[in-house]
């Protein structure tokens, strides 16, 4: 961030690695939502708007480097990875909806009830969440169901009231419940749930695709919510000091609105130094796996140091 | 619905089974969706206040009587009637909307978004859908994880893009597709996938949980659609004939939108002539039952003959 920032080993390497795994998602997520004739065509585009524009794919990345531990074949492991991503931008498209953060960009583009209307927005939301479901359950995902059948409860548990979605709710209304001098555990249960458990799917769903043991699901899940946390104070610092050009949404909101994050509450030096912390924490989670695990770490790395 | 109806045989046996059914269906839901203390409290009272606040609970109705058919587990078959009942009413908070329908009024009372507000309303609809999906790919609806999977798998078909979703966006295009003398073919595809696909497999459910073999499988679903395209044409008929007081939401709207429907392209007396051939139809496909399918029997006379 600062003009000393020296170039993390590896960071050039995530880079391409991202880059090429965001072509087979992209490839993936184009199968899943084929272009329609018909009066539902409408719908489709739009779903192809929201999902097919550009995203980093992280959530997704790192379904594939979960999947690479264990072993998955990469075109099982590409059907969740597309799964939890219309599932984040299922949540991107509500939220930025006017009844609720009311955003107008988004990836540098406008939003997708800007670029269409609010009621094909809503819709979009609600095709995408199910598409989510209806890849997870499929055979072609996996030939086990019992497998499917996890990767749907997993999921579900993830993106429902006890995660995500509740998550958004309490966030709604943070301004009343955290507002300017709220403590850092609300902020941190708000996060966990918001973005953390779909960070935390994500990362154990290779183990759920690959069978692999407790432990290693264990050690997946505690990563992941070290990640997701760093990600986040990351995406405060982001919000402060980025630029809206390069992070391609509306920034500097939640300062506007008295919200308490991360950052308000300890301020940007302390705020760098607990993401750092936070990475070095969820990195250790891993040392139970072999060089496979090098894109995660990388993954934890790279969190912190983005710029959009 | 003239002065000389008379009393279907088993229509006081239907109402009965149906008020029986309702409290199970209910505690069902509300074992699904406790009460929660904390920041998110608001969301799991609103999602209650969706759900559990006394529809017809029609959908999952057809789940338990087909389930009868096959001899399922009642258990097993209240959460799958949960799910579908969850979709349904997931579907009307989002259709509701100001941005979709702008209804203010549900089954009698103000509906979520007027009870609550906007963003609480789009999140309860959001949580509605996920639900559904956590609550069938769960171990306790059925021990075997491929009907999980295929009841997951089915649900999602039938909810999504190429099922209901669709079918919300072809309705909401449909000023402009289907104004003044839409065509009976569009309008009968539109409500196929808005309202016919969650029948389907709502009353394909039973097949599933029990392993029914395809002909029973595939004679349902055409009871469904047969039973679900009357039971529209019965809406439309109580959108023009029946009490706002009785049918609890606003009524005569597609009127004044100058919307197509079957009423308005077949006439009175031609719409409920071709509801009673649907309901003719619907019952013979049931032939290969025994007495076991009279529920379904007695509910597709019903859905013609409702003043709600």
């Amino acid at each position: 961030m600062s003009p000393l920032h020296v170039v993390e080993p590896g960071e050039d390497v995530l880079k391409t690695r991202m880059i090429e795994a965001s072509a087979r998602i992209e490839s993936t997520l184009n199968a899943l939502l084929p272009l329609k004739g018909g009066p539902e065509a409408r719908l489709y585009q739009a779903m192809r708007y929201a999902t097919m524009n550009g995203g980093k794919r992280l959530r997704p990345f790192l379904v594939l480097s979960s999947a690479a531990l264990f072993g998955v074949r990469e075109s099982c492991a590409l059907r969740v990875a597309a799964a939890v991503e219309c599932v984040h931008c299922y949540s991107l498209v509500h939220d930025d909806l006017p009844a609720m953060d009311d955003d107008d960009v988004r990836r540098g583009k406008p939003s997708t009830h800007r670029a269409y209307d609010e009621a094909t927005a809503i819709l979009v939301g609600d095709g995408l969440l199910t598409l989510a479901f209806e890849t997870l359950a499929n055979p072609e995902t996996h030939e086990d169901p019992l497998i499917r059948a996890n990767l749907s409860l997993a999921l579900a548990k993830a993106a429902g009231a006890r995660g995500m979605v509740g998550g958004q709710m309490i966030d709604m209304l943070a301004p009343q419940a955290l507002q300017g001098d709220g403590d850092i555990g609300a902020i941190t249960r708000l996060q966990r749930l918001k973005t953390g458990e779909l960070f935390a799917f994500a990362c154990e769903s290779g183990a759920i695709l690959g069978r692999g043991d407790n432990t290693r699901r264990q050690a997946l899940h505690a990563f992941a919510h070290d990640m997701g946390l760093a990600f986040q104070i990351a995406d405060d610092l982001l919000d402060l000091e980025g630029r809206e050009e390069e992070v391609g949404k509306a920034l500097r909101k939640d300062v506007r609105a008295g919200k308490a994050t991360f950052v308000s509450i300890l301020g940007i030096e302390r705020a760098r130094d607990q993401a750092q912390l936070l990475v070095d924490q969820a990195v250790q989670h891993l040392e139970i796996f072999d060089e496979r695990a090098d894109n995660l770490r990388m993954v934890a790395r790279f969190v912190v140091d983005r710029r959009a």
